[in-house]
């Protein structure tokens, strides 16, 4: 009873894995339709979010059984629920990322990001897409001090996210509302794709260690 | 052995009903320190956040006593994993509460909205703290047609934000980028705010009736 539960589990973290490595795919090509104003890259974004949104009923599928048919308690318990946490938190990353994309393509045959502020949006990016790599191994691993790690280069984005208002908002911005707009909106959904690659990293370390960072 | 869960269970409801009602309190809070520059209300609305995030592990506790006691299977199983994530998604309405008490206090003694576009946004402040205080009652009287009217209202949100973008955007637009991209968060915000209401009213929904409703 014991091993099947733990083989099952191991399946659904595995699950969860796969999940991680196809937003990592989905904020990879957000960033790149927008930066290029690419419309194609984009609506490959959107339309492909419906695989993640299958793959997390499936998930969510395959933790019920397991609650149902295995009946864990304590710990156990709480790292099925955490698994069930996590499906929710990558399938909003997944949507972040779509509106991303929606931006991109709102714009084409314009570019969303100025030049003048193109350095601070690709960092933002970059941060993003590789907070989701990390978790993608953060959870194949069960590697609780990456997982801690990636809790404190959260503060990157934070300082990125303020460089990017001191810019908008400074006397040298020459593209208007609308730009000022699009960038601030895409800060937040770039922050929000951080902010969910911390939570997922810190329910490693719940499911590892039973304890939740400080911080977290 | 099903009488004691069901007592359980109808008291995770009522925890649920009355941090709904602690959300409502912050958004209307959170309203009023948006559109009068209140910072004394922002503060409060940005400390109390810290009663439902404390209500929010209390309601954990319980339902994760609930499932280690009570071992419910199919149905029952499922009506406890979703009051998880009810309380997953009130806390979230109470920390965007926050966000919109944080650019109101950072605007004080200034008023963070134009004159403009005061209408559009008090009107989405108002249909997100109806929202709320809908689903507090959703949530009480297990109301499945008042929750499945709610999702249909979410609409008169997304018009809205489409409006408050239009206005953003327009020739006439006289507040610089600054209030522009306040404004455009706020949005962001209170839409949230409503899409989260949506989602705790579809799972009293399927609470209920077993069904998750269409579109939702």
């Amino acid at each position: 009873m014991r091993e099947a539960f733990h083989e099952q589990l191991d399946s659904v973290f595995g699950d969860l894995a796969d999940v991680c490595r196809l937003v990592e795919i989905a904020v990879r090509d957000a960033t790149a339709a927008l930066l290029q104003g690419d419309a194609e890259i984009a609506e490959r974004v959107i339309s492909s979010d419906a695989t993640i949104d299958s793959a997390r009923e499936k998930i969510e599928d395959k933790c019920f059984s397991l609650l149902s048919l295995q009946q864990p308690v304590a710990g156990d318990l709480r790292v099925v629920v955490s698994a069930l946490r996590m499906i929710s938190e990558l399938e909003r990353m997944g949507d972040l990322s779509v509106h991303v994309a929606k931006i991109a393509r709102l714009r084409v045959p314009e570019v969303a990001v100025p030049e003048q502020i193109r350095p601070t949006m690709t960092r933002m990016a970059e941060v993003a897409e590789d907070m989701v790599a990390r978790v993608s191994r953060i959870i194949t691993d069960k590697d609780v001090e990456a997982a801690i790690e990636l809790g404190r280069d959260d503060e990157i984005m934070d300082q990125l996210r303020r460089r990017s208002f001191t810019e908008l908002l400074s006397d040298d911005w020459a593209h208007g509302v609308e730009a000022a707009v699009d960038v601030a909106l895409l800060g937040r959904y770039y922050e929000r794709i951080a902010d969910h690659a911390v939570s997922v990293a810190n329910r490693i370390v719940f499911v590892v260690t039973g304890q939740i960072p400080v911080d977290a």
